[in-house]
């Protein structure tokens, strides 16, 4: 009997519910400090919690970036202080006591709700309901691709989900579901905080459905236990890893604000401070005479034990990685692209630079990816049903089924948003690099996703084809007008519009090296003309530049686009013909043209006056024009016809640009 | 015995096949001669269609736009040459066969989908999957609180559906079965195309769900059919018609492509013209032997007499309805606003004015509602769990449910994107306004249906609340920073962001008054300084005006909107003292402003410097910023911590905007 187990025995260790006490107990109080908060579902779910960390979670506070590591994804963000206690009590570094007391305040790690790069042990950034258990989706997958890869000895972890009714009710965690089901990912199971409390109030007000049946429909296993009975929930979540042919719900039946003696049970508990006699009430109730922020010291030490167990699995893991091969290392570890990236792309631009054809920038697209997927096993491919349209998919790639984890492509569904989420969760997984498509106008059904990739700072790629009028007669519901500009408006976005193949592989080159900036590649249905076969400079990465320079000094300016670069080349040349010499400015990205120099930009954009050219609406394209400027794009919503006609139609064409630069320049002269 | 039965007996009715065929025919040659479109869908349910229509759609083609009519939704909007042909067939006014031959041609009604306001007969525009189906729950949530309100004698109809694959796999349609499902919609009947084909190929390649199960959950009823076997059709019909205790989903085993020898059952049916050679083998499987666009009399005859049974139905409606009570009658058709929205906006603005009490937007919002709910019965409200937070619900309103269809007041649940396509659906139907709120940076979640409220010009008020980081402490993931750039990106969209209480009542006015265009109303979680208290003209009604002039010459204009105006005032206020001379422009809403004559926007923009201040991103201000003129703002996300602090950390402050515009006016000086 060595000394610890002497130890143990003298000292009980604390049970179950003296554990998750603590969780509530610093819950309730950091809620109340920050004088905002939610401590009603962490006081709700804390036995759960506690249950899932200390018999189940494989971890390790000390490597949080632990490859092997089970996840823990907590859907439901509200339930932040959830989070920070556990990270707290179990020992993950630099989550003090002080960033506890340091609530919801400028600069802490505890933000309001959880987010990604705060902290370690954050996995992913929840609040938006259902991003969460969506996700864990794509991290669930993750886990079977490169189990498949590396051997289920190197990879073989669980992701775990506490998910609420509000991340039910989202209609993203339909998609999420109904795409883990398909995929049978087993090793993914959601602990739902069923506590029947939303903020409206009772959730019969709004909500009849039977979660379990649902869930059942699309393939899951599913379980109910009383979410305060550790013995349940201990036995639920072992059953659960015991069987890992289809994913879990394990329904949590719990009280919300437990141990709250009036507000428990109650919406009042869900997202306001309990305030100080309720507190004072909750501490009788639940037998917790300690002062707030203070946790004894064998309840401390317990879950410092429970945090220190994992070391011993991470070190036997440690030693089979090293046995492992090279491939396998540095698949797990994420690999480092070195020059496969700009080989890859270099050879697409020389064989581009000697293909006349014309062809959609979708086209050129799947081209490029001819020459990446191969180059970058780490590439996971997909569409939202619309592969044989945005093009993802290349030769080589095999489809990933729930028999074989060992493709790298996904048939997502007619599922955008689980999609778009799922390859978040893919991006967070650090093995693989997610691209995945749909029409841009659908972009609008993402977007949510596609703000987290940004927020997040993940390397998620978005091939949104068929971007603009140019896919003619699906008409106004199938073509964006406003959603370049829309895109352009969120934070850390790259938005790619390429004019030509060679510009394609460039925006995709930037794309896979923009480590923390997920990028939207938007690309044309029609074909395009080749604009440029020179040499090996990614001039995309500039944001823009001038792709055909005018014969003497500049009359005016035409800034484009994509497909419109072909039609403001073709305006040039009727220009000349006028006498009116023009340059052609090509501008595949706003945001890294914004982010040159002073003096690059002036130098592209020149003093002369300017037309910008976009089958889009005006707004983004303001900031490169100056009030006697003109742009040339939509003035709403499109409509059904051949593309032809409709370019035609809203003045898209080499001529209406002609005769308006025309105009421009002979009032500046 | 009739002379018509006569001729019944002597020229038996073509046989529900033969009617099918119609449509087959008339979907197949429509896209052939678009070369562009989808010719499966209407194929594969042209069966189902038929039996709709001729055993259990109430409709006059005379009347379309008929109160009680039944509705139709083609959710699947791809196949709109289902529709097209139905109404065609039918005899809808002005749906000629030259309108057919025209299929997806500029400026024709049958656009590549259906578009409502193309013709008679579209009840809503569809292509966007899901959403169809979840316009549909408003629809029979509207014909519910009609009934209530007039009685069933006057609206008692059934809304049907026509839904496939996609629409189901898309995570709105659980948000909108679920919805419906908790509601008991009895009269909502759903019939799926399932035909087990998307575009990547077999649905197997991407979902695995029991549907039938799934919709159990939610409390349907469900059927399945062999969608080819007419009389089986109309029995699984039938008894849905006869049990309207829950919702129905009729699942229809189809043949996608239905009838073309080599492509039918195959993805290669469902996007593409079948080709000359197809077709040909398709007229002679289906034993149709006419020309392209060639409908026989005798089944056109049999279509035609279809349509006009309705006539009579009709004729006895409007008889009761001409012995209805002025109050119903109104709501029926529509009410008139009249003078009570501007006397509840009157009364509202002249309570706020002797108001002095500082308050956040949102509660001026509410106290706006108090006004306006009283006065305009055909308000509908609700929110997505967010009541307590976007103020929406007034002390009188009362809530729907399920067993009370008299309320006035909608628990959405957490479903933004369901609320949002159920508000466009409450709009179509004609008698009701909607209004719905959650917070602004959840217009992400819903945009789809918001873009589709701008496209169909329905008026339904977005009520949208924590307009900024002025939320705090919640975070990046609650923060709106790009979403009013974003949603102003959106052509027929009315963004407004008042600045106080006066403004919120002015705002509301020319939100509820535009009735062919949806507005956001964007709210601030905090109080806001009065700015106003001047008399009964709606100011905000030009979209910006001069909130406070400067003392004599302008230095500097100040233009901010919402919560910033506030910030600009105290600014002008600190600029005084140092002898800079400021106006102040509140610009509530950038589309009313741009509808303004260009002398009128002068002279509130003015010619000195200017500077812009708004806590969001800067993208949409460039429109009214000249290269020297400045933008306070937000570079990016924002960060959880208290709201003041965060005003401070982005420099959004009056002596931060002082600073720039001292700077500024000095520079011009």
């Amino acid at each position: 009997m060595t000394k610890a187990q002497t130890k143990a025995v003298t000292s009980p260790a604390p049970s179950v519910r003296d554990m998750a006490n603590a969780i509530r107990a610093l819950a309730m109080d950091a809620v109340q400090a920050a004088n905002s908060g939610h401590p009603g579902m962490p006081m709700g779910m804390a036995d759960v919690a506690t249950v899932l960390f200390t018999e189940a979670l494989k971890f390790d506070p000390a490597v949080p970036g632990w490859a092997n590591r089970d996840r823990f994804v907590l859907s439901a963000g509200h339930g932040s202080m959830l989070l920070y206690a556990l990270l707290h009590l179990t020992g993950y570094p630099g989550m003090t006591i002080e960033e506890l007391k340091n609530f919801r305040q400028f600069g802490s790690k505890t933000a309001g709700h959880p987010e990604y790069g705060h902290a370690p042990g954050i996995e992913t950034t929840t609040g938006p309901l259902g991003q969460g258990l969506a996700n864990a989706v794509g991290i669930a997958l993750s886990e079977r691709l490169l189990a498949a890869r590396v051997g289920n000895d190197l990879i073989d972890y669980h992701t775990y989900v506490i998910a609420g009714d509000g991340c039910l009710m989202e209609g993203i965690s339909q998609e999420a579901i109904s795409l883990a089901g398909h995929l049978k990912l087993g090793k993914l199971i959601v602990l739902w905080d069923d506590n029947s409390i939303s903020i409206d109030g009772a959730t019969s007000l709004a909500v009849s459905d039977n979660e379990l049946e649902r869930f059942a429909a699309s393939g899951w296993n599913t379980a109910r236990v009383d979410g305060h009975d550790p013995a349940a929930i201990a036995a639920a979540i072992k059953a659960a890893k015991g069987d890992s042919s289809r994913p879990w719900l394990i329904a949590c039946k719990t009280v919300i604000g437990y141990g709250a003696p009036n507000k428990a049970g109650k919406s009042s508990a869900h997202g306001e401070p309990l305030g100080g006699e309720e507190i004072k009430a909750t501490r009788e109730r639940l037998d917790w005479p300690y002062q707030p922020f203070d946790v004894p010291d064998h309840i401390l030490s317990a879950w410092r034990a429970v945090g220190s167990r994992g070391a011993k699995t991470y070190a036997d893991w440690a030693k089979r990685l090293s046995g492992a091969n090279a491939e396998a290392k540095a698949l797990i570890s994420g690999r480092k692209l070195d020059t496969a990236l700009a080989s890859a792309i270099a050879a697409a631009k020389t064989a581009f630079a000697a293909d006349a054809t014309k062809r959609a920038t979708r086209v050129w697209s799947q081209l490029t990816l001819e020459h990446l997927v191969p180059a970058l096993p780490e590439l996971v491919g997909g569409s939202a049903d619309l592969t044989g349209s945005n093009l993802t998919k290349t030769k080589a790639q095999v489809s990933i089924t729930p028999e074989n984890f060992a493709g790298n492509y996904v048939h997502y569904g007619v599922r955008e948003h689980g999609m778009a989420a799922a390859m978040n969760g893919i991006a967070l997984s650090g093995s693989f690099i997610p691209y995945g498509g749909t029409f841009l106008v659908f972009t609008d059904y993402c977007r949510p996703s596609i703000r987290l990739s940004a927020l997040m700072e993940q390397r998620v790629v978005y091939v949104m084809t068929h971007d603009s009028i140019g896919l003619g007669e699906d008409g106004p519901t199938h073509q964006p007008v406003e959603h370049l500009s829309a895109l352009r408006a969120i934070p850390n976005l790259n938005v790619f519009r390429p004019a030509d193949g060679i510009e394609t592989a460039e925006c995709w080159e930037l794309a896979i090296a923009a480590k923390k900036t997920p990028s939207i590649l938007a690309l044309s249905r029609q074909a395009v003309p080749n604009l440029r076969s020179d040499g090996p400079e990614n001039q995309s990465a500039k944001g823009a530049y001038v792709v055909k320079a005018s014969e003497g000094a500049r009359d005016v300016t035409l800034i484009a686009t994509g497909s419109e670069v072909g039609v403001a080349i073709e305006a040039a040349a009727a220009l000349a013909k006028n006498g009116v010499s023009a340059a052609v400015v090509s501008m595949p990205s706003f945001e890294l043209f914004r982010a040159q120099p002073e003096s690059y930009r002036n130098s592209v954009l020149g003093e002369a006056p300017r037309v910008a050219i976009e089958a889009g609406v005006a707004q983004s394209w303001y900031e490169w024009l100056r009030p006697s400027d003109k742009f040339v794009g939509m003035p709403g919503f499109g409509a059904s016809a051949p593309a032809a006609k409709l370019f035609q139609h809203f003045g898209i064409t080499a001529a209406h640009v002609a005769d308006i630069a025309q105009a421009l320049a002979k009032k500046a002269n």
